[in-house]
């Protein structure tokens, strides 16, 4: 399934580095600042197919038109983010990626995040490890808050919700680069302790299989389980500063 | 004198690689944020000899010990920031740059960034044009605040100071990666319209050079020239994006 998988990834990338010399149609979805392109729906479109036509019974969640909701995770599940990072996909032509993830019974077994332009594809699942392309990542240092950087959703920090500007105080660094799967990398590579934020399942399903390797921990912001339905709030972070961010957090 | 620039930058980098094998020595400065390593001191004395050597009469402006304040910008003038971003060389081992930019009483003339882990070099000048290593950029489009991505220093942007909250909100998005070189680099490939932080002389020497060839603005945030002296609030933009924010900015 692993090289089955891959061979999707890369052919999906051809199609967006392909798809670069022509004209992007970009529309909004709820705002200014939420794009869907025509790249976006078709490179959900083409995994989907690929899916179907390997693995007929497999559901699928995604996030464009019509599979963006689940009833619950059952059975085998691909969980699909086509561009993750659609804005910088549109304004920077890099810094977007392409997550594929997949479950069985509510239990992640692959997650993959490709960061396209950089030709880095992060992969794995437990007892296989993560990887960068073909090379094995060591296990992240377990560092506390006030050693590291976390990434922040710009929104959560401007408007300090949560008592969140103290815990970027208490941290050594906040970062923000607009794109999930590239924020979830930082926390593999060990180069960020954690990222806040706001998200939908698609954004952090193949991460948190890949987080799952590591030991790390990730939650809502009460400490309880993600639901997989809609956006919600979302924490991860090595152990030890995931204890202390979730003490920080002022919610409810 | 460029390509003799790039052999000391090349250089610079293979140090740099070099000492990844070996323990940092790290310092803090003002606060345990603010760091300097042994790599910060070997690197800019290592770019001084070179200038000293090749250029006795230039003076010299640069980050670390003794260097850090000019009367004044006549005559020929190296500036240095041998590594930029030293939290991320520290932390990440990524994400850093080393930047110099060479001026003739107070006018620049040739500026260099690079990007030492993606192996980049944006340099150039006038009548130059602004190159990533042998290719030529193209004139980024000058987009208005609300068409544009632009990157926020952390502490202004979370604690709102001078309405840059605001200006935040009605960009597309805000950025922060932790150093100014990538930053700027970020507004030369046209992927951020703008930049708003607070910087010493070596983190905008190099860039506004850059920056003045695709007629890029820049200034203090009443619009004054920049002084070349200690900190001070920087704004850089296209054109349109920083009349805007000028505007927008509460200052004074």
């Amino acid at each position: 399934m692993i090289e089955e998988i891959i061979s999707w990834l890369i052919a999906a990338k051809e199609k967006i580095i392909l798809a670069q010399n022509e004209q992007l149609m970009i529309d909004e979805k709820s705002n200014r600042k939420d794009l869907v392109t025509n790249m976006d729906r078709e490179i959900q479109a083409f995994l989907i197919e690929k899916i179907h036509s390997a693995y007929p019974q497999a559901k699928i969640l995604a996030e464009e038109e019509g599979y963006s909701d689940l009833p619950d995770l059952s059975g085998q599940v691909f969980i699909i983010d086509p561009i993750d990072g659609t804005l910088n996909f549109v304004v920077q032509g890099e810094n977007f990626c392409i997550m594929l993830a997949y479950y069985e019974d509510g239990i992640g077994q692959l997650g993959f995040i490709y960061d396209v332009m950089r030709d880095e594809l992060y992969w794995g699942g437990k007892k296989i490890g993560v990887y960068k392309n073909d090379i094995k990542l060591p296990q992240p240092k377990d560092l506390p808050l006030e050693k590291g950087l976390v990434a922040i959703n710009s929104y959560l920090f401007g408007h300090d919700r949560f008592n969140i500007h103290a815990i970027g105080e208490q941290s050594i660094g906040v970062r923000m680069c607009g794109c999930a799967g590239l924020e979830l990398i930082a926390m593999l590579k060990g180069n960020h302790i954690g990222y806040i934020s706001n998200l939908s399942p698609w954004d952090y399903a193949a991460g948190n299989v890949l987080l799952d390797v590591f030991g790390m921990k990730y939650s809502g912001f009460s400490g309880d389980p993600l639901t997989f339905h809609g956006r919600e709030y979302y924490l991860a972070a090595t152990p030890t500063a995931y204890e202390t961010i979730l003490e920080m957090l002022e919610f409810e």
